[in-house]
């Protein structure tokens, strides 16, 4: 089998880079240990390699489809369902009081690394349902929770998310879809969502979707949504299911990840459709962000993963592809020489060091975010809010990051392979195909950028900006215990000058509220910020690895330690630079893309 | 019917940008003039419109195949061939001495940059075949001319190049395909090709292909490469053809351009395959490269046409689709408010801009090289060496330019649609698939940027970098007399001064013979000089415009030449500052991708 993620990366990130240790200390977690952790990744590695990675190209082939009502998806979809519910990973994130596993958040963001990197298709349906019935276990009354999520934790039932309308796509405030109140204090639900993950197929007695909705009489915008569990078919007091006239109304084909289906979803088009008002009327939006958050995680660890599997498809290649011969001193080949490795050529070795930068780098940054969702949980209330206001700020960069840097990433692995990398003889044109859904998930990169900088950055006077600066300070003093890293903590420090002059030119827009003029560029600060949140994430894993070599650690050859150093060096030289025109830029007067100011004809 | 390219920005770039009637001044052009060049024009997006366009997605849907030991291409590619051939347009580079139109290269470039943006998958067909023909008229006896040029001037035959073998790949140096001199004065031919575009279909009586070959005994390398004419079938004296044990192997299924085949040919596997070499022997790479310098520009046409496709869809898209509210100054939305047309999103403009300031700059770049080439041909001695200088240092350019930020102009239009651009509804995800092989075509950007570093800029002593810069000046200077394009000047001229601060650095590599790293960062300083390059595209667009607004012109609005001043700004405000980066990279010491000074574990 080829391989498509390294477990050596991924526990050395886990445990020495980001000492996920630190959680068993804390009640929460404490029945969680090093050994239990790695027992748990070496079975989902074996469960993706026999049930996930062998049918990654067969589900591109053989896409999801619309026939006769129903969606239905590739055959081995069903066994993938059912180890990923045994392992226990639908039910990892509960508590224990509601049956769940109360899994640190750091193990299961793992074990979907390396599940995506095996087949990016599959891990959406169990995601999904975990967080749909995750929002039912954290708003809903207990006799929701009783009624759908122990049905849902064994997967017999599933779960979606339902947000998106044809007429009003990312802006929620023009959701219509309407909640009638009846007298059994159920509500009556009409309405069309679109783009639905997982949204119907054959693997799932029933579907329970969580919807976005308006009950009559709320007010317009954001203010007035509600969220209202609304299943496929009404469970019964018997136990059985009846139709709850809720109509699957097409799958739509699309570009990539073919084999996850994207449904229309039709509901009550005959009024018989009935669903449960979860938590507080008019509070929907509110709970909704709890899964659009993890939702987000999960987003950029499908890119990370995605990233992963072409990595190595292309280093595979690179190294076994014997083709030209290396440039002499001279200037001249010798052609009577043998043919070298593709992965001798610089260019090749560029190419495949820019991929490594950004993968392991967006990996690192999971485990960061995960690992302060986790704190968050356990900690006591100070330390969880410190963590909860860092997760906020870092979570629209984690999902943009491995989403739009990934396709960089894909991209150069598919170059690598020149001509044969168009070709279907190669995975590299369906990662290159997967990975493009990523930022537009869950919130476009424009949509995550104008949170980043219009609520993250602002947020409690720029408490969260400032923690943040504590914790890449921590790691800049870390790292300065090596001589060797002094010059990029050095590096590091002029980005975060850099940062500030930026938000010092920026900020008085929106002081005097010139709010329009202060996001224009929203998205140029997203790709300078998140590179120099990925340059933090290389001095972090440099100073781990250094750390090891120099207290002669030999959990990993010496040769591991020093290209994860290598690997860091490459970033800041070839990476992080891209600071530069992103600065000069931002900090241009003129204005160019707001309309009044902008009269350009296209 | 969907517009997918301007003409009015293309007449605007031909007759007032670049000035295509200073080519009728030449005795070798001065059968044309304005009107034909737009009868010309008009008549080839008549035929675009109507055969080529309404195909576009069909032929994506429905690929070549291999059936039977032949490959089927969609049925519709018989019209656009008789149609491509009827307006002269095979026939349109050859001297009238060989029946040809003497058409300047300006103005086909114009017509394949129509018919590309209408449907991608078929300009090659032809485009091939006139490069083929032509090869043959250059360099070949009269006998052959007589034998080959008539037929396909008329598209009964059509013609291919054969220089890829699967052990090779790039690298020409091993093309191990044999050819045995036989006592008629032809050879007997032996070897696979793969990758061979147009390499078979049903629409041609017959198939002439080019091939790159080793006479017995040459030396090793590419000296000891010949060219070969080896026919698909063999002409008979009495006008029949027979089999010329030419077979087709298969047909390679690609990511896109489906509807353009891609053939492995097995010629003499039977020992009955005879070829006849074109020119001398031994110096068939030579001669080969005046197709593949023609073809790199038709490369860079290519990109730029599947880009400016794209763009006019998502433009359409953001012109039709209403979605959220622009962001008042208070930060706040207004949700009683109808919602605003995207195009009004200020990151929406944004991806807007930036399309429409790689496609008609590129389109810019492609009639600067397309008017050195005519220059070339009709010139004097003195001055065609300057233009045929010119033309080989940006060749390498208008190759990668538009293939490489193709891609990230098409990857912003499909982000511009959202989730519906990540469906099949939509076309983005077509463009986004069938451009991706421009940076692969006849030489991958790794070797485009070897070129241009390694031997354009070293070639003849700099001269034709010096004669570069000599007309960046002349831009310079013209837009020197409007004060508001000065700001500009100024701008690209501390780029050029950035340029040499690199050449400086590197150079004393090459001189103390380090090649490798001289060369180390190619692809870089590919990025950072076609960047520069497209900036005085930009400024030369400018002044165009600058030129008409101040003059009075009519021939367009106000707002479209406004519109293109205002895009050369936003170039120089989101794309130029790249260089910054570029240069810090280029500048910094470490190596860190040669294999011995770079012990990575990968």
């Amino acid at each position: 089998m080829a391989k498509y993620m390294s477990m050596e990366t991924l526990k050395f990130l886990l445990h020495d880079v980001h000492n996920v240790s630190e959680l068993f200390d804390y009640d929460y977690f404490s029945e969680y240990d090093k050994d239990a952790v790695d027992i748990l990744l070496d079975s989902t590695k074996d469960l993706a390699d026999k049930a996930f990675y062998p049918y990654l190209r067969e589900m591109d082939e053989q896409p999801a489809k619309y026939e006769n009502g129903s969606i239905v998806v590739h055959p081995a979809l069903g066994q993938m369902i059912k180890g990923y519910a045994d392992l226990g990973l639908i039910s990892g994130i509960f508590n224990y009081d509601d049956g769940g596993m109360q899994m640190p958040g750091m193990l299961l963001s793992s074990c979907n690394h390396i599940f995506d990197s095996a087949n990016n298709s599959c891990i959406g349906y169990m995601g999904l349902t975990a967080g749909a019935a995750n929002l039912i276990a954290t708003f809903g009354s207990p006799e929701l929770k009783n009624k759908f999520i122990p049905k849902m934790m064994t997967a017999e039932w599933m779960g979606t998310m339902c947000l998106t309308e044809p007429q009003a796509g990312s802006s929620l405030s023009d959701v219509t879809t309407s909640a009638t109140p009846r007298d059994d204090g159920s509500y009556q639900i009409k309405g069309q969502k679109i783009f639905i993950s997982a949204g119907d197929h054959q693997f799932a007695d029933n579907i329970i979707h969580l919807v976005l909705a308006r009950i009559d009489g709320a007010p317009a915008g954001t203010k007035g949504i509600s969220l209202l569990a609304v299943p496929k078919k009404m469970p019964q007091n018997d136990g059985s299911l009846i139709p709850n006239d809720v109509i699957t109304g097409g799958d739509f084909q699309k570009l990539g990840q073919k084999g996850y289906c994207t449904a229309h979803i039709i509901f009550g088009e005959n009024d018989g459709c009935r669903g449960f008002l979860v938590g507080e009327a008019h509070k929907g939006l509110k709970y909704m962000f709890q899964l659009m958050n993890e939702a987000r995680i999960a987003v950029g660890i499908t890119g990370t993963s995605i990233a992963t599997a072409a990595y190595y498809a292309s280093l595979q290649y690179a190294n076994e592809r014997p083709q030209g011969r290396r440039i002499q001193n001279s200037g001249k080949k010798d052609v009577s020489a043998e043919q070298t490795l593709i992965i001798n050529h610089p260019d090749v070795r560029r190419m495949l060091l820019l991929q490594k930068s950004i993968i392991e780098a967006s990996l690192s940054l999971i485990f960061e975010c995960s690992k302060a969702a986790d704190i968050h949980r356990a900690a006591d209330k100070e330390k969880a809010e410190r963590y909860h206001l860092l997760l906020e700020l870092l979570t629209p960069i984690v999902k943009t990051y491995p989403s739009e840097m990934g396709i960089t990433s894909i991209n150069n692995g598919l170059q690598i392979l020149g001509g044969y990398g168009f070709t279907t003889d190669f995975p590299l044109q369906q990662y290159y195909r997967d990975i493009r859904i990523c930022a537009i998930y869950e919130g476009t990169t424009g949509i995550q950028s104008l949170d980043l900088l219009g609520r993250k950055v602002p947020m409690k006077n720029g408490k969260a900006l400032q923690i943040l600066l504590e914790e890449i300070q921590g790691t800049m003093a870390a790292a300065s215990t090596f001589n060797d890293l002094k010059p990029y903590v050095k590096d590091l420090a002029s980005k975060l000058e850099m940062t500030q002059k930026i938000l010092g030119h920026l900020m008085p827009y929106a002081m005097k509220g010139e709010y329009d003029r202060y996001l224009m560029d929203a998205s140029l600060f997203m790709e300078f910020t998140s590179t120099v949140i990925i340059a933090w994430q290389w001095l972090k894993i440099a100073t781990s690895s250094k750390q090891a070599l120099v207290s002669g650690k030999t959990e990993y050859s010496a040769e591991f330690y020093e290209s994860k150093i290598h690997t860091m060096k490459f970033f800041y030289k070839y990476e992080l630079p891209k600071t530069l025109g992103l600065m000069d830029t931002l900090l241009d007067e003129q204005v160019l893309t707001i309309p009044e100011e902008s009269k350009v004809t296209f």
